[in-house]
């Protein structure tokens, strides 16, 4: 019941919005009473703590799985960008309420968020980092900013990719891959 | 006065959302009555329709200048990255709320704004399908996936860039240029 709430709530979320959807609107969706809500959170901004950071922790700990398997800089870098893209077939609404809501978090949970976003980034900035020293990527590169560019890229297509359109998320991770690699790598193949 | 409203709304936008902005918040900030905010604006939403389109207008056309007034297509593409990242010094809030709140606006407000949105990334790609014809960037590259790709590495600066920090919007914008140039040019230089 939990997960049904969870569910259809990133359902709603994304379609009114967190502030214009309430816990009648949600219990309402599955045909369940409020009391079954409060039964598993306290309140809606609970819940959305809830999406927040089940999205968040299993994307650090597949990274993790990713820089500690995976032997050259490039291929952890194209590893992290295909991690993204393909989750857009499966991820997509979690992934746009995690990029939109944030902000409506008590701001004790903002923070906590706030620090595992960073640590994804931190560690596509340390692979640059890495990299650049390895003379895998281009040594005039800023590590921070590039991991912008390259985070930009992968989660501007939350905003906008149609996972039943007629590009799938295979092709597109291929090709958001070919142009990232191309921004940096130290020499063309 | 309707500037000043305009103004500070955008402030308390960005700060509260638009959702959680009243029009008594916004007309306390600047110390006016309700009866002022109603004699430019029938409503909160009319506000925030002339806040999106003021941005979107002034864009399209310093994009058309760009497009009429510049030779080759890498150089169209650097002058349209660069106008995206310098408006981050002078535009930022209203870039934000640009990409946060269209929700927020009535549906039929909501398909003019994307007509405008789109017609602005219809150009960036129209640019790289033409770049890529007279042999400036690779002929593999899909110009419309490609659009959004560099749209996506300009836009998210939006969510995390700081114009007081350590790196200018000058330097961001020849970083950015140089990620995005090598990640489409035909040959490198």
């Amino acid at each position: 019941m939990k997960e049904e709430l969870t569910k259809h709530s990133v359902v709603l979320f994304q379609q009114k919005g967190f502030s214009e959807t309430s816990i009648q609107d949600i219990v309402d969706s599955i045909g369940v009473t409020k009391g079954t809500f409060y039964y598993y959170f306290t309140s809606k901004e609970m819940l959305l703590m809830e999406i927040h950071e089940r999205y968040i922790d299993d994307l650090l700990n597949r990274q993790k799985a990713i820089l500690e398997q995976i032997e050259s800089y490039r291929a952890k870098i194209v590893g992290i960008v295909k991690l993204i893209i393909h989750d857009l077939q499966t991820q997509g609404p979690n992934g746009r309420i995690y990029f939109r809501e944030m902000r409506n978090l008590a701001p004790e949970n903002v923070e906590k968020i706030k620090k595992k976003r960073e640590a994804f980034r931190l560690n596509v900035e340390q692979v640059l980092r890495d990299g650049i020293q390895a003379g895998e990527f281009r040594e005039n590169l800023q590590p921070k900013m590039i991991a912008f560019a390259i985070l930009g890229v992968t989660n501007w297509s939350y905003q906008w990719f149609n996972p039943s359109g007629d590009v799938s998320v295979q092709e597109l991770a291929d090709m958001y891959v070919d142009f990232i690699l191309n921004g940096i790598i130290s020499e063309r193949d």
